[in-house]
């Protein structure tokens, strides 16, 4: 019998993301919006897992991502992430090197949760984690620019 | 707790692919060598699960794909795809509707295993199947002229 708990691991080991991402906010202290993503995409001509991962985990939405002709579900609500999606994969572990992503992303829900990223410090913190996220993508290089503007303030 | 079986399921499921080739063979009555394949990619920088899964299925290779810089499962085989792949995902279904591929493969290489692909009507039996395997790729019209040509034997 398949467990459909198990089986959502296993996709999202191959089609999930674990990001964290930082916009300019002028009227925050630190100058900067922290927004973690727990995203999962797929072909569009197979909406049926999305669906099956949106309705088990009881939150988030699923979108047409036009550019790249995709299915995109996504969660960035902090206590959605943080109630309904950490729990699972800690219970039910990624075999992949991806864990190592959780885990980081993980790391800064539960700082967020605290408010840490409202302070300069908190917020450096999760910069400097988001740099273990994101070292694959484009994001790397921006992260470090945004490092040095802070470091200076 | 992680069961293994489901979370293969899952994986399979965004990342695998069932397929069907063929190869012109002179030697063989029908012309038409008939080569079944069961295969999962992923980044070069996650091989974990792709290991997971040839430990699983106890057959098949992984390799490197050079020009996409992604690794590949594969296996190949038929006795190997009847005995050890076939009977896990009659267990334990895929989700998606890649579900209708695999059911499809499945029939292919259960009339293989009876050897109708070496008669001229068994073959177009298959060809006629494949093409609903291959309908999103470009083999689709490559199977019509196969076809086409069996026609006039």
């Amino acid at each position: 019998m398949l467990t459909p708990e198990s089986y959502i691991s296993g996709f999202v080991d191959g089609e999930g993301c674990f990001t964290v991402s930082f916009s300019p906010r002028a009227k925050l202290k630190t100058g900067l919006e922290v927004r973690p993503s727990f995203s999962v995409s797929q072909n569009i001509d197979r909406p049926e897992v999305l669906i099956v991962i949106k309705k088990y985990f009881g939150c988030g939405e699923i979108r047409l991502d036009k550019k790249d002709n995709i299915l995109i579900y996504e969660s960035r609500g902090l206590n959605d992430i943080v109630n309904n999606i950490l729990p699972h994969f800690v219970q039910y572990s990624l075999l992949s090197s991806k864990q190592k992503d959780f885990l980081v992303f993980k790391e800064i829900c539960e700082l967020m949760i605290k408010k840490e990223h409202l302070s300069l410090q908190g917020l450096k913190e999760i910069l400097e984690l988001s740099k273990i996220l994101n070292f694959r993508g484009r994001r790397s290089y921006s992260i470090e620019k945004i490092l040095s503007s802070l470091e200076s303030k």
